[in-house]
């Protein structure tokens, strides 16, 4: 077995979970992850706890979805339930072996789904709790990359020092906290925003491994200027690429794509709220190194921003309303970030790694 | 996918646990069963209930054993314990990758294991449940068969018209209810017992898929006679062949083995239940054709029959209790059993379908 599944389950257990004895721990898989929810068993145990592994694989899940119409209606599954309330610590691992199993399901069917699984959502939330990835053939093919590329790629982000990257985002939150303004220049980019009397939140790994994120919410009509983005966007199955944005008090006032700009416009106009930002994040993972087309690894690369067009996040005081929250992330390897006019980052370093 | 494997799930969920409207359903896989675990959840879905699929891979639960003497101790699993609390129905399919992965735990951990399942299945005996098996690689190996020998061996165990074998059996315990006494005789066999006052119970696939077994308990004291046995016993990873015990007002007075006689008699002489017979069962799955060293399938083997020494079963009333039950099968394709002086069966045919 690879060593480094059982330093992800070390991670998991006891730096983002923090299992201790007593402790109960559900754990899902959809195809894969067998080895990593193993290496979880055990180390739960040596910590005094007891772990369930639940299975959803993706066909099972697919199928699931498909006898929906011609079934009796999708019943809630009670003794899930139960089990989820009794739980202290909830570990998700994704590890499908086909990204695209749920592309061809019926939307209406997929959106019951989603809102007959919402109080276990809610109650999940309330626990300790963390989404995971492990390597499987389909998360490489997305990435372009072969198994064991991937496999180090995963690893590299997740395999370290939480503890010193938790510092990293706590500084550059506290930078965030204090600003009113932000300034995002570089290529074909000059963007301001307000985030006076919001908060950003830091993503140390407690939520989500990897991690590595500090993101806050827009002010709603402060956004002023434009913005390319080099990174691509998938958005249920598509691609869009090169994004461009305009901003007016706060509103899209232009958009464009190299790729998809149909789709994106169509995004944008979904409701009020789409029109406006929800999001600011910034990237500091630098063991994520390139765009994977996957949204969890990727808005977490390091050297990179994020704006997502659509709902705000309410722990960070956002109040943006949509139906949408679509990521567009930008490299910041050339570029500037400004917070009332200091260096926060710039040309892919941070301000304290600049020369002086 | 082999269209046997949905006619497996629909036996399962529509013959053996009758699953309705609003029913919540548990399905535990080992290694493999996820197939069939798919199937059963769009069946189930279909008549209107709701599925949770557990894992317990061979490897995890040895692991797990593995870690527990270094561990804080076993703890319950109390949010599991809560699923099967709310659960209506239990099915479990034995779908391992390797059939001696216990083989090395230390006996003690597994006990405590055992132990601390228990308030687990007693709970689960209050549910509609059910066992079975899917093909994999290990129980084709363990049978000495090609993988799809096996699948052809374990699916014409199966998919079988259940509700006539159901008939077969109820009419074979009617005969056994009314009877006093059994005679088995045969080739190197005459064996008189009493089951006055005992229960006969037919295994209709309730409870275990495949099944096809009439089984009652002798009085304790009433064996007289010998019995020679064709079929081998797997005894913790360890065969028994070429079984002959005599036995005298109930007690086994000689025994012998042809290969692994020290065992036997170790075993005989556990307690003093031990030497007594806890079991008589009637085989009558002709689907299962051969012995392939797994005690679900080969006790209902067709036209056999089979004597457990040690403790007894006390839904047909039986009263003799011991630690072991070792179950060892004779084939009666020649030979006879009778029942009060009538033939119940007789050179692999029951008495109505001797010629006359």
């Amino acid at each position: 077995m690879d060593p480094r599944i059982t330093e992800h389950a070390h991670i998991l257990v006891d730096y983002s979970c923090e299992v201790k004895e007593g402790d109960h721990v559900v754990v899902t898989i959809e195809d894969h992850g067998t080895e990593l929810a193993r290496e979880i068993v055990r180390i739960v145990a040596l910590r005094g706890g007891t772990t369930v592994i639940v299975q959803k694989s993706s066909e099972t899940e697919r199928a699931l979805l498909d006898v929906t119409p011609a079934s009796l209606g999708l019943g809630f599954p009670d003794h899930y339930y139960e089990m989820i309330k009794t739980t202290d610590v909830y570990i998700g691992i994704r590890s499908t072996a086909n990204t695209r199993v749920l592309g061809n399901v019926d939307p209406d069917t997929f959106i019951q789904y989603q809102k007959m699984q919402n109080p276990i959502r809610q109650e999940l939330l309330k626990k300790r709790w963390c989404g995971t990835i492990t390597p499987t053939y389909a998360f490489a093919q997305e990435a372009g990359m072969s198994l064991r590329e991937y496999e180090d790629f995963v690893y590299g982000a997740i395999i370290r020092d939480w503890e010193k990257e938790a510092e990293l985002m706590y500084r550059i939150k506290e930078i965030v906290d204090r600003g009113k303004e932000v300034t995002i220049s570089g290529q074909d980019t000059d963007l301001t925003l307000s985030i006076e009397g919001r908060r950003a939140v830091a993503a140390t790994g407690k939520h989500d491994m990897p991690s590595g994120e500090v993101y806050t919410a827009p002010v709603d009509d402060s956004a002023e200027g434009y913005i390319s983005f080099d990174v691509p966007v998938m958005v249920s199955g598509s691609l869009i690429e090169g994004v461009r944005l305009t901003f007016k008090e706060g509103e899209v006032v232009e958009s464009s794509a190299e790729k998809g700009e149909r789709l994106l416009n169509t995004l944008i106009s979904t409701d009020d709220g789409s029109k406006r930002l929800g999001e600011l994040g910034i990237g500091t993972n630098r063991g994520i190194t390139t765009f994977t087309n996957n949204i969890l690894l990727d808005e977490k690369i390091g050297d990179t921003i994020h704006l997502a067009l659509g709902n705000a996040y309410p722990d960070c005081r956002g109040i943006n309303v949509s139906a949408i929250h679509m990521d567009i992330i930008k490299t910041m390897r050339t570029g500037q970030v400004l917070i009332d006019g200091e260096t926060l980052q710039k040309d892919g370093k941070w301000a304290w790694e600049l020369e002086t």
